[in-house]
This record gives structure tokens, C-alpha cells and sequence, in this order.
């Protein structure tokens, strides 16, 4: 189960769902080996509840013959660890990825004695607080990275912001999605698929589209529109929606948009792993 | 003129075209002092061509007394910073945000002698290039702020990825923005609304809010979902369109989609600014 970034990461927790972490320093990586079929599955964050989607993901599962086997959500929940002699009330500093330090300016108000300081990402803070052994140095990171690194875990819930989440796609290769032994199943009881789209520059052409699931009674679950980098007055249109590509409605809805659409592409259909 | 950053970052590039730049550290502080009046407006960022919709921003423009007067966009164009003796043949070492670096790994896999490493943003990263007088530490940051901070400017374009754009609002009080002076004036030729609504989780209630612009043939230029944190199953919903808020067109679709809307905020009718 590829991921993009170190032990303790958020990617890797959501990798441990799926299957043995595999790291992998890019997500271009991590896609690499999918279509190389070096590992059977990925996963890549897709989209996050402050940061919105990640259109360079999008990117990628659009370059490459994947398909989504799965999605789940991860909740990004900021602890910090330190050595387990450390106190909190010494001068001291905390390391972590720029983002989580801007997350934790209550935390950083709240105690003078710690100052922020910048490192690559937030697991990696954590391996260099355990490898340094200085018990004035502490990381904001998981709490499973402290437990990796064998760090205490101080506080928890360290963030301004508690709604902080992220949906990840575990990817496939596309021919290759019949024997994936995953360590959880989806459930497919409620199954989700979600599709990239182009349209012809008209007038009204948008909502042409969406009456093509509308007048079926097609739940979208999301929808969002990027600017084409390719041309100017084109978008790319994300549409999420519930069901399985197979069922005769979303078969049908997805004929019908093709009849007028310059471009339409299934990126799958798939449950979700808790 | 409000930003969020040090000077020489993107923002402030987006800041110079409207007035003199007026730093602040985080946006909640830039929305605080055009609410409270310290400042006439600020720019911040709302979307970005690789990272998406910021959905923070989209907060605070719910949450303050503001509204939108302009829009501009600004390339995010790398540049490795140095000091005038340097040599980019020595063995050194290059300073930026961590996101900075990673988007040039064509460049660190191409310059071996130079290790990247992380400062808190890419401005601040040449601020301290400067300061520090080493020749062989670099930064990578907008050629602006090599500028600002007497660097010379070794490479452009260090970026793997070309297509690096954000789009900034500036942002005024809702009851002060007729004596606003900015420094360029937007084209008011051709405006653009920004409007957020939520609707009741009802099938087709977007499929019908969509029909209160689409039978007026009114142009969208971005539609964009985003879960509540309210409500599972509660989204909010950011529709940009072509005209103003008083177009009779757009006045009857605005009030057509509050006849079912379970809230609709318009944040704002404004040109672009080049």
C-alpha cells in the first residue's frame, strides 16, 4: 500500500486500513508504482476539509490507468510529543511542518517558553525530536508518530481548528482491481463513483450535464469546476455522485452525457473503508 | 492595503496593485483590521491553480462585515536568490517553504551541490539569504523579493510545474466601499459575482438553484461544493457568475434562489484588476 511521506504520517494511517505501508517521497511516485504494478494499491489525499481539493491528485488519476478501489477519511488531529523526561514548562522549541505550526497559534499563544520551528513534515519532525534525545526539543505530528518514534504524547487536540480532515482515494491499477486484498473491505452497500468531465463552451451547457443525472434522481455528493490550463473559457468538472457506474441509471445518465460532453472519464466506482 | 506574509511574497505583489502593502502575520488579523477599519482592504488568496479553493478564506468572508471589490491573479513564478558574489557551482545549501522546494525537484535533481532546506515561507527564506551574508546559501522565493532584499537573480522558472496561479479578492467593509482609492482600478466592464448558499438536502435542490441562473442565461464561472461542518449532508455551495448583483437578470435569479435557498450571502460584485 504505496503512500507519499514518512512513518507517522496522516497518508500512512490511512494506508494501515488498506494494507502494509509502502513510503514513497512524491505522489507521482506513488503512482509510478500503481501503473508499474510495484505494489497493488495507493492511496493520495484527494481533498481536505480546510484546504480544499488536491487538484494535482486529480492530476495524476487522470494521467495514469488507475481506478479508485476505495476512499476513507482521515481526521487530522495535531499532538504534541516530546522525549518522555521532557516538561512542557522549560524553554524549549517545537518543530513541525510550517502548515501544523499556523494551525497551533493558540497552542504557541498559550505558551511562550515554546518556540516554533519549521521542519520538512510533521513525522519527520517527530524522528528528529527521538534522534536528537534534547528534552527541550519537542514535534506537533500524530499521535501515532510519537508511538513510532517512541516519543511521549504531551497534548493532544493541539489545533485551533478541530474540523480538519482529509478524504483519501485508494487507486488500483485499472485491469488490475479483481484480486486486491485489502485488509478492510469497503462497504458497498453504498457505493460512490466519481467522474471528470469537459464540456463544449456554450451557453447552459453545465446544466445540461447535471440534468443528465438530475432528471435520473442521481445524488451528487460533490461537484466543483477548474479552469482548463490547456484553454481559456474550458473547465475540467469534478462530479461525485452515488451509486455504481454499472447501475442502468448511472449507465444511462452517463450515455447521455457523453452524447454532448468533449470529454468524459470514470475515475471508478467504490465504497468506503471507516 | 492588507496582506498576509512578508514583503516579497506573492501576496504582496497582488497588495502592490491596489495601494501601499500593509503586512499582517495570519488572514483572521488582515480580515480584523479592514473590519475594524484600520486598513480600507486587503488581498487574500482564494484559489490556487495546483492547490484548490481555499476554504479558510471562503470562512472568513462569511464571517466578517466584507465584501468583495476586485479580483487579480498572480503567477507564482520561482526564482533561486542570492548574494551578488555567489556561484551557484559551490556547495550550498537553498532556503524555502517546504511547498516551494517541492515544487522544484527538476531543479534540486539537476544541482546535486545544493540541499534544500525549509524556512517558513519563501520571502522570509531570501530575507534571511541577505541577512546572513553567506555566498553559499540561496533561497527561492518571487524575484520580487530578491529586489527587496538586494539579492541577485541567478535562475527564473525553477519551478517543475508552470502552471502556478493564484486568484486574490480584495476585500473591503460592506458600508465603506464607495471612497475606496485603490491604485488601479478594475475593469468594471466586464464584473463577475461571488454568492455562497446552502439548500435543504432535498433530491434536485441544486439541480434547481442551478435552473435559477441557467433559464436566465446567466454565464457561471465556478461552482464548487463543500461538506458543512454543521451538517453531515449539508454543503455549501460557491457559485461565481458573469455581471453584477443589480443586473435585473441577476436580481431575479438571486431572488428566484432565495424562494428555496436555505441561505444565500452575496460576497461581492467586482472587475478584475491586470
Amino acid at each position: 500500500m504505496a503512500y507519499q511521506g514518512e512513518p507517522g504520517a496522516y497518508s500512512e494511517i490511512a494506508a494501515l486500513r488498506f494494507g502494509e505501508p509502502a513510503p514513497f517521497e512524491t505522489f507521482d511516485e506513488a503512482f509510478h508504482a500503481v501503473e508499474h504494478r510495484e505494489v497493488s494499491c495507493a492511496v493520495i489525499p484527494i481533498e481536505n476539509s480546510l484546504g480544499g481539493s488536491i487538484h494535482h491528485n486529480y492530476d495524476l488519476l487522470m494521467q495514469h490507468p488507475v481506478t479508485i478501489a476505495a476512499e476513507t477519511f482521515v481526521k487530522v488531529e495535531h499532538c504534541l510529543l516530546g522525549l518522555q523526561k521532557a516538561s512542557v514548562d522549560v524553554n524549549g522549541k517545537v518543530l513541525s511542518h510550517p502548515q501544523a505550526l499556523s494551525q497551533c497559534r493558540n497552542f504557541f499563544a498559550a505558551h511562550k517558553n515554546l518556540k516554533p520551528e519549521v521542519a520538512y513534515d510533521t513525522a519527520g519532525s517527530a524522528k528528529i525530536v527521538a534522534a536528537e534525545g534534547n528534552p527541550a526539543h519537542f514535534a506537533i505530528a500524530s499521535k501515532r508518530a510519537g508511538e513510532l518514534y517512541g516519543l511521549k504524547t504531551f497534548l493532544e487536540n493541539l489545533a485551533d481548528e478541530d474540523w480538519n480532515i482529509t478524504r483519501f482515494f485508494c487507486i488500483a491499477h485499472e485491469e488490475h482491481t479483481t484480486d486486491l486484498y485489502l485488509r478492510k473491505k469497503p462497504d458497498t452497500s453504498k457505493q460512490k463513483t466519481s467522474i471528470v468531465f469537459t464540456l463544449p463552451n456554450e451557453q447552459g451547457s453545465l446544466f445540461k450535464a447535471m440534468a443528465t443525472l438530475a432528471l435520473r434522481e442521481i445524488d451528487m455528493t460533490k461537484i466543483e469546476s477548474r479552469p482548463s490550463r490547456m484553454k481559456a473559457f474550458e473547465y475540467y468538472f469534478y462530479v461525485d455522485f452515488i451509486g455504481h457506474e454499472n447501475d442502468p441509471d448511472i449507465h444511462n445518465a452517463l450515455t447521455h452525457l457523453r452524447e454532448f460532453a468533449t470529454m468524459v472519464k470514470v475515475l471508478g466506482s467504490y465504497g468506503v473503508v471507516e
